[in-house]
């Protein structure tokens, strides 16, 4: 199985939403990291020209969307209902963290349909709606003011996932590292420039070596980065002329 | 230093935004993982009523935000820029995931102000804006549809932080970090430098400041190290005398 089809089996379940910024931001948000299937439960808005305008290049997603009567529904066929909520101590159910549950939460995936339902907005989810769930997920946050946006929730719930998934490690472009000895000849040559400008004093060098190889080092040196180098510093030494000493 | 106070060095530079939602979203999404620090550059539009609904609980982060007229005013003082762009293939600065750079953001963070930084809605960041930053964050997206509404990715990154600080012990940076301003002003007397003798022809520049910058962007300059190279440029520019042009 392609692990990005494990995506197909997540749906994402906005219960009585009511501004339908909320629904587009929450569609735009799915699409982004690579989600699709939208449910509303009994919702309190329209898809209207707001919600299609926030959700962006993903109203084909909003179009998508399921609309249900009841929490039941929209979790029917599901092997796997977790409930976003900031709400935790009053209740018994597992509670994860979104990095904590996505591992879970794909795994469960492969064996059918996982729904990530989320309350609305002034009254989040019921008991009643929260003991449907299995799974509780919390998301961190500042305890002073815990209130995320209903899109913005959608959005790092779907970001844990996709990079759960990825293992999202972004390869950098490749370049050729620069050999020891290429790296060692250029800090040598820097080295008899340094003395040549008079910056450095070979009867009194201090740490300034030392120094500029902890930067080098830092750094690491690429192959091109060598030649540059090196391009410099025999174009400083053609400008000086044979005149100086 | 309690961690979270390292949460008061970061600050989010938002540059030439032109939805009044998303101001407030951003703020609200800062909020709610204990950010608070909002700078915005030449934004195309007001804190007007959209902004201050959308901000809903933290009103006073978008009260308090500092307007500026250039990206270089905002990063002043700054020990580290992290630019958060899709774009990726044709830059060559270092890229992290956000969860990648958080904990190195963070530690930067015990060394003076940080600076995460997002472009406009529609044009992103430019290239010259790129540019002042030392390193790109990608957030991990859906190949088809890469486009996170701006208050979602500073959504996204802040939880990062947030979620990096509760389980993360922070080591402090040994060295003084370079300020924005002065690694700037570093590398303009180098490209200076580069013009006088020869080897950087304006006309033609090529890649030549590019690579450089990118090479200096992975070492990450401190403040002694500015010291050190500036030494050398002007070494390098008295024993060349008066006569060279």
């Amino acid at each position: 199985m392609n692990p990005l089809a494990l995506l197909d089996n997540l749906r994402v379940v906005l219960v009585e939403t009511s501004h339908p910024g909320n629904l587009g931001a929450a569609a735009r948000a799915m699409k982004t990291m690579g989600l699709t299937r939208l449910y509303l439960v009994a919702p309190r808005c329209g898809i209207d020209d707001e919600a299609r305008a926030r959700a962006s290049g993903a109203v084909d997603v909003l179009d998508g969307a399921v609309v249900c009567a009841s929490l039941d529904e929209a979790l029917a066929g599901t092997v796997l209902a977790a409930a976003s909520t900031s709400r935790r101590r009053d209740l018994p159910h597992p509670a994860h963290t979104p990095r904590q549950a996505a591992p879970k939460l794909l795994e469960q995936a492969g064996g059918g349909p996982v729904a990530l339902v989320f309350g609305s907005e002034t009254f989040g989810l019921s008991n009643e709606q929260l003991m449907k769930c299995r799974w509780l997920i919390n998301i961190p946050a500042n305890p002073d003011y815990m209130s995320l946006n209903l899109g913005a929730a959608v959005q790092v719930l779907a970001y844990e996932l996709r990079c759960t998934l990825a293992d999202a490690v972004i390869p950098l472009p490749e370049f050729e590292a620069a050999r020891h000895e290429e790296a060692e000849a250029l800090l040598a040559e820097l080295e008899r420039a340094l003395v040549e400008i008079g910056f450095l004093d070979p009867a009194h060098p201090k740490r300034l070596m030392p120094r500029l190889r902890r930067f080098f080092a830092r750094a690491g040196l690429e192959r091109e980065e060598v030649a540059i180098w090196r391009g410099i510093l025999n174009a400083a030494r053609a400008v000086r002329g044979p005149s100086s000493k």
